[in-house]
């Protein structure tokens, strides 16, 4: 394979008319795909329709503490769920609170209590002239614009496969007092799919914050979200809480978790975990703003799973549905590209996402002609603070909705439009 | 029956040692009876369990827009849903959202967004020196805490059978621009149960801010919670939203209700209606805090009862439990209290309260009384702003949750409390 830069400006017309009456072809297809969102598939969704069997009418509706799910009462989460939720991320069931069907409102909620009545007693972020986030980029879209909606000031940190830049981040974090946090997702990022290494780990654990109220919002999102199993390859997460502790940081990380992405995306339960000091100010505001969350759905969910093995052997369904939609992108994206040049990519062991790298000021194009032809992609820049990638180049794939069959097509259509934008683009059109 | 204050110095002496040896042997009776808070009793969660077999494995999981419930989106509900929530408080479907399981927490969401970023462009309240809320006091201590959280100064303001005193309100929100919402419960209020005559809303309707961000919370909880059928005795409150559009105020009122007390307190659905303007601002907020709140409880709520008329049938059933309690506890104050002067009550025709007004300064006695003897009631003063109440006289009995025979017990040690504490307050022992 001769990399596209090797071309004559002769052979990258001649390529560029192939390319152009390819994609006319591909156009009138009338293909209409979205790999936009991490959205399950309806056959991930109809695999677990006995969820709805698990609680009926016959069902007892009281805990193993002998609380009615159905009335009002316990604040933060019946005890089973805490367990199930904390097994999931590797906490005691003590370190969390079990909430709505939502961890993006809990972490709305984290921020949004912060600037109103800031940290275990730091002045509330509203009066503060100025609050940053940290931001691993290419990273999670929602996340940001919760920065954003607060009016927080977002710095980008470059992703490694390890994790963010650390140098950058102890830098920054030991620097500046107006660095109040950070999110991630360290299990399976979105979008790369990287896992942060131990090494990484230890060292967010080991900050040495020039605010007291930094915090690391440790969005666990992926945490049983393998594409293969324990025999295969799987990544592992060191658990974050336990090293805080150990390097004197106990209050420094809220760690979010959900089943949306486990059971029904619009249905599940999702969990906060932090150290007794940051749940206790969380119950104090969540006394104020519920009497308690839906415990009958917690019931449910724990039910049905019993347990982390009932979790796993679900999840290695999952694996199943998802796995040959990841194989097929990567499938054609190899036998396309490789070796031309014009784009790298991830090839995760878990998570919802695949990263693309174009070349440089290529992705708008590309995900352009990619709607114009029917397949819409999530939209370029989306992956960095302010929808602006400084490089044009990242364009987030999500395999997870469509068919295995839709996926190879719309990758197909994707791998022509980046060869056609990269032409143009080396053509000096772009 | 003579007035207590008739009665001579001798005859209160004697009175108090009759009363004193009927406390003491009501204490050895070891009550624990809880009329503290407006929680359903077993028996009417129990009667609902039907609820449960609603949806299961064999369900259409599709509205009838054909969205799938158990997937991501739908941001502000499914339209069978707002119909049903609309239809309950008589607004249409486009002027309701339906959210997760608790109107409190679309309360709290409300007033933190206004803290943090104003109201249709004014200017974020936590920018500003102060902010003051009216209180129709007695009223409900949950929205108290919430406007005391954000540091809101509560001003008190009586209530009537009517409703609140208008020409306090009239003259407060149109002379303060500090003055920028009211908390409210306007049928069958927490606690007097007395609903807002038409002259009320339309006053509140016609209200002339001095500020432009002023708000109605329209805490509409016990829109169906009627204790009698229609041929006998139901409030009606007229519907404030198209009275505020008549008066030139289409943004004044956010209005919330819910299914806490119509299905399961734990899992029902919750709803906030206003117009279009205020529920476009909070759909721009929910786009940053959420992708959508449990759609699958949504549509299993909209199955269960079909329509309004399911809802009111349905609400019959609880009146045929509720109101025996009710009438258990009016009996023994009727025949106990009746014409002695130490005490008023209200007999309300649904809610959840009642309430009851001591002789000044004996409410905070009366209540340590009875819990001292085993039955707890609300604190008194929680019926105020900061858990003052200023003459120290209301308090708020809630009979949902015992049963009849356990009410009327509970009255007969309550009474007997209120003598006993009402006499000593007469001697000038309080």
């Amino acid at each position: 394979m001769k990399a596209y830069q090797e071309f004559s400006r002769e052979e990258l017309l001649e390529l560029k008319s192939e390319l152009e009456m390819a994609y006319e072809n591909a156009k009138s297809m009338g293909l209409k795909l979205d790999m936009s969102r991490g959205k399950p598939a309806f056959s991930q969704l109809d695999m677990e329709m006995d969820f709805m069997d698990v609680l009926d009418s016959e069902s007892s509706m009281k805990t193993q503490d002998g609380v009615d799910v159905r009335n009002y009462g316990v604040l933060d989460g019946i005890y089973e769920a805490k367990k199930l939720m904390g097994d999931i991320i590797g906490v005691s069931a003590d370190n969390v609170i079990v909430c709505g069907n939502a961890s993006l409102t809990i972490m709305y909620d984290t921020v949004s209590r912060s600037m109103t009545h800031g940290v275990l007693g730091s002045t509330p972020w509203c009066r503060l002239d100025k609050v940053k986030f940290l931001c691993p980029v290419p990273g999670y879209d929602r996340h940001f614009s919760i920065s954003k909606h607060f009016g927080i000031e977002m710095i980008n940190i470059p992703m490694t496969p390890e994790g963010p830049d650390m140098d950058m981040v102890e830098e920054l974090v030991s620097g500046d007092a107006a660095v109040k946090g950070s999110g991630c997702v360290p299990k399976y990022s979105t979008p790369p799919g990287d896992t942060y290494s131990d090494e990484t780990v230890r060292r967010l654990a080991a900050l040495k914050p020039a605010a007291e109220d930094f915090r690391i919002y440790w969005d666990n999102a992926y945490a049983v979200h393998h594409l293969y199993d324990e025999s295969e390859r799987q990544d592992e997460l060191l658990e974050i809480l336990g090293e805080c502790g150990k390097a004197g940081n106990p209050d420094m990380v809220y760690e979010f978790c959900s089943t949306s992405k486990v059971t029904f995306a619009g249905a599940g339960i999702a969990a906060v975990a932090s150290s007794k000091a940051n749940l206790d100010e969380i119950r104090r505001t969540m006394t104020i703003q519920t009497i308690g969350y839906d415990k009958v759905n917690q019931l449910r969910h724990v039910r049905y799973f019993k347990d982390l093995n009932g979790i796993k052997a679900h999840m290695m369904k999952h694996a199943a549905l998802m796995r040959p939609k990841f194989e097929a992108v990567l499938k054609v994206l190899d036998e396309e590209l490789s070796g031309l040049g014009i784009g790298s990519w991830t090839k995760p062991n878990g998570g919802y996402f695949i990263s693309f790298d174009a070349m440089e000021g290529c992705a708008k194009a590309i995900v352009a002609k990619c709607k114009e032809a029917g397949v819409t992609l999530t939209g370029a820049g989306a992956t960095y603070p302010y929808g602006i990638d400084p490089v044009d180049s990242n364009i987030r794939i999500a395999p997870s909705f469509p068919t295995p069959e839709e996926m190879a097509q719309a990758t197909d259509l994707f791998v022509l439009c980046v060869k056609l934008v990269s032409v143009d683009k080396l053509l000096g059109n772009i």
